[in-house]
C-alpha cells in the first residue's frame, strides 16, 4: 500500500463510508450518487487556508477540520437545503501528517456527523503549508431552493442567532487572550460555528422566506449582497440587532457590541426575509436557535441603519474581503 | 462592487454562465442543478498546487489553466461520464490578479468549452502562492458508471493513446530544454493533456468495458489499481506498448521510451478491460485517439511484464505517489 494509499485509509476509517443514494464512494475515479427523486442538488465549494482562515499556532487541529467543513455547509443551509456528501481536497506539511492530522479528522468526523455529511471523495498531496478545499452538496425540493434574489419591499428582514459572537473570539486571538481558560466560551463560535441546517430546511419547506444568506461576510455585507441581488433596499433597527454581549472585564478593549455584529464576519447564521402577511406565524425559535426581525426590505436601493438615538444613517459594508487594498 | 466581486464577474464574463439543468449557477451561496432523467452524478475533486503541480516560471498561465481543468476532467472520463459542470477554488497571489490570471482563465475557458463544463460556482481568496482545486461533476446512464472494481480473468487490457509523451515532457522541463520552440511539440501532452471523454463515454454506453481508469500515476501503479480493486493480477507485453517516440537527437539524453511509457504519470490515457469476446468489435481508434491492446487480465494476483527480449518480471508501481518517502 502506498503512503497516499495509506492516509487515505486512515481517513476513510473515521468516516461512515455508504449511504443510500451515494452508488460509489472513495476509492474509484469519482464518486457516483443519486439525487432523490424530485430533489435538486446544491454545491458549494469553499478554501480554507493557513495563514488565511486559520493559524497553526492558534487554532486547535479538530477546530480547523470542524470549521472547515461548518462554513461550508453554511452555504448549503443558506439555500434551505439538506446537507448530504462532502469532498476534502489537502494539501499537508510532512510533519502534519501525524498527531496535527488525526485531531484534524477528528473534528472534521464530529461536525460530519452533526450535519448528516458522508464524505464521498477527496484528493491528497504534499504542500508546505495546510491549504484545503471543500466541496459540500445538499438536496432541497425542486423549485424550494431559496435565493438571494427573492426579497420583496415590505419584507421582513430577520437573523438566526446572535451576532458579533465570531469576531469577538478573532478579536481575543488578535490580542492573545485566546490561551487561557477563561475566554474560552467566547472563542466556541469562532473554532466551532454552527450552519444552520434545520432552520434553513424549515424556512425551504414551508416556502416561509423570500430570500437567503449566511453571515459569512457580516451582516452589512451580505445584506448589501441580498439588496443588490434582489433589486432593494433594507432599513435596519440597531435596538432590534442580537449582538454579542462583550463581558464587563473586556470592556477596556474597545470592543463595541453593535460594531461586532454590523460588521463582525464568520457567525455563519441566517440572513432572511420573509413577507410582512407571515409575521405572526413567524417562530421566535426554531429548535434552539432563535429568530429575531431586525428590519425591513425597502423599495429605495439604499441600507439605513436607524440608530438607538433616533438619528440614521447608510450602513457600509465594511466586512471580509480578500482582494480589497488596505487603506 | 468589491474587489473579490469584480474578480468573479472577471471569470464569469469569460464563461457561459446558464445551461439547461443549472438552476442556479455563479452568484448565490450554492449552485442548484439538476440531473437528466435517469441519470447519476459522477463527482471528483483534485488539487493543483504550485510547485507541486506546476511552476510559475515555467508553465505559461493558459497552461496551468487549461491543465487544471483537464486533468480533473479526466476522472469523469474514467468513469464512462459526461462532462457537465465545475468549480473553482483558488488562491492567488495579488501580483497574479492582472495578467497571469487573464492567461489562466483563457486556458481554462479553452478547455470548459472543448470538454463541454460549464462553470457553476466557486471561491477566490488571496494567497501567498498560487493553490487551487477543481471540482467537476459529470452524469452517466444509471448503473453504466465503468469501475475499477470489474475487471475479470481472460479480459483484454486496454490503452488509449501513446505512454509516456507527458513524463517525456516533464524530463525535457528538468534539464532546461523547453524554453526554445524546437521541442514545443514535445511538450503539448505534458501542458494540454486531453480528457478521453469520447472514448470513456463510447465504452460506459456500449458497456464494453470492464473496469477503467485514466492513467494519472502511471501505467505501472494505475494498473496496480485495477488488479487490486478487481482481486486480480495481469499480463503486459512490453512490444504492444504504444510508448512515446523519443526524437534521435534526444536519446543521448538517457530516456528509456518503456520506462517513460511504463511509469511516467499525467498522460490521462484511459486504461481499460474488455472481455475477450468483444475483442473482434474492439475499435482501432474512436474518434482521433487509437485502441491498444496491450495484455491480459490473469487470476494470479501479480502483475507480470512480458519483455521483448522474451524474458519476464515483476512490474512493479514506481509512479507518482506525493507522500511516499524518497529513498
Amino acid at each position: 500500500m502506498s503512503s497516499e494509499e495509506k492516509l487515505i485509509e486512515r481517513v476513510r476509517r473515521r468516516f461512515p463510508i455508504s449511504e443510500k443514494g451515494l452508488t460509489i464512494g472513495i476509492g474509484d475515479d469519482a464518486a457516483v450518487l443519486r439525487p432523490g427523486a424530485g430533489a435538486e442538488m446544491v454545491v458549494t465549494t469553499d478554501a480554507f487556508l493557513e495563514n488565511v482562515h486559520f493559524l497553526r499556532k492558534v487554532h486547535p487541529p479538530d477546530a480547523v477540520g470542524y470549521k472547515a467543513l461548518a462554513r461550508a455547509t453554511s452555504d448549503v443551509a443558506a439555500m434551505g437545503a439538506r446537507a448530504r456528501y462532502f469532498f476534502l481536497t489537502m494539501g499537508l506539511p510532512g510533519a502534519c501528517a501525524g498527531a496535527w492530522l488525526d485531531g484534524f479528522i477528528g473534528g472534521m468526523a464530529r461536525a460530519a456527523r452533526r450535519f448528516g455529511l458522508i464524505l464521498a471523495g477527496g484528493d491528497t498531496t504534499k504542500y508546505p503549508k495546510i491549504v484545503m478545499s471543500l466541496t459540500v452538496m445538499g438536496e432541497v425540493d425542486r423549485g424550494k431552493a431559496v435565493l438571494r434574489s427573492g426579497a420583496r419591499p415590505g419584507d421582513l428582514l430577520c437573523v438566526s442567532g446572535r451576532l458579533g459572537e465570531a469576531e469577538l473570539g478573532l478579536r481575543l486571538i488578535q490580542r492573545k487572550l485566546h490561551a487561557g481558560k477563561h475566554w474560552t466560551m467566547l472563542l466556541k463560535k469562532h473554532y466551532y460555528p454552527e450552519p444552520r441546517l434545520a432552520l434553513g430546511e424549515w424556512l425551504a419547506t414551508h416556502r416561509f422566506a423570500t430570500s437567503m444568506i449566511d453571515t459569512s461576510d457580516g451582516l452589512s455585507t451580505d445584506l448589501g449582497h441580498i439588496c443588490k441581488a434582489s433589486g432593494v433596499g433594507a432599513a435596519v433597527f440597531a435596538s432590534k440587532i442580537p449582538a454579542v454581549k462583550v463581558p464587563s472585564e473586556l470592556r477596556g478593549l474597545g470592543l463595541d457590541p453593535l460594531g461586532l455584529a454590523l460588521h463582525g464576519g464568520e457567525d455563519y447564521e441566517l440572513l432572511f426575509t420573509v413577507p410582512e402577511r407571515f409575521s405572526r406565524r413567524l417562530p421566535r425559535r426554531v429548535g434552539l436557535v432563535p429568530v429575531t426581525v431586525i428590519g425591513e426590505i425597502k423599495r429605495d436601493k439604499e441600507i439605513v441603519l436607524l440608530g438607538t438615538d433616533g438619528h440614521s444613517g447608510a450602513l457600509e459594508s465594511k466586512g471580509w474581503d480578500p482582494f480589497r487594498k488596505k487603506s
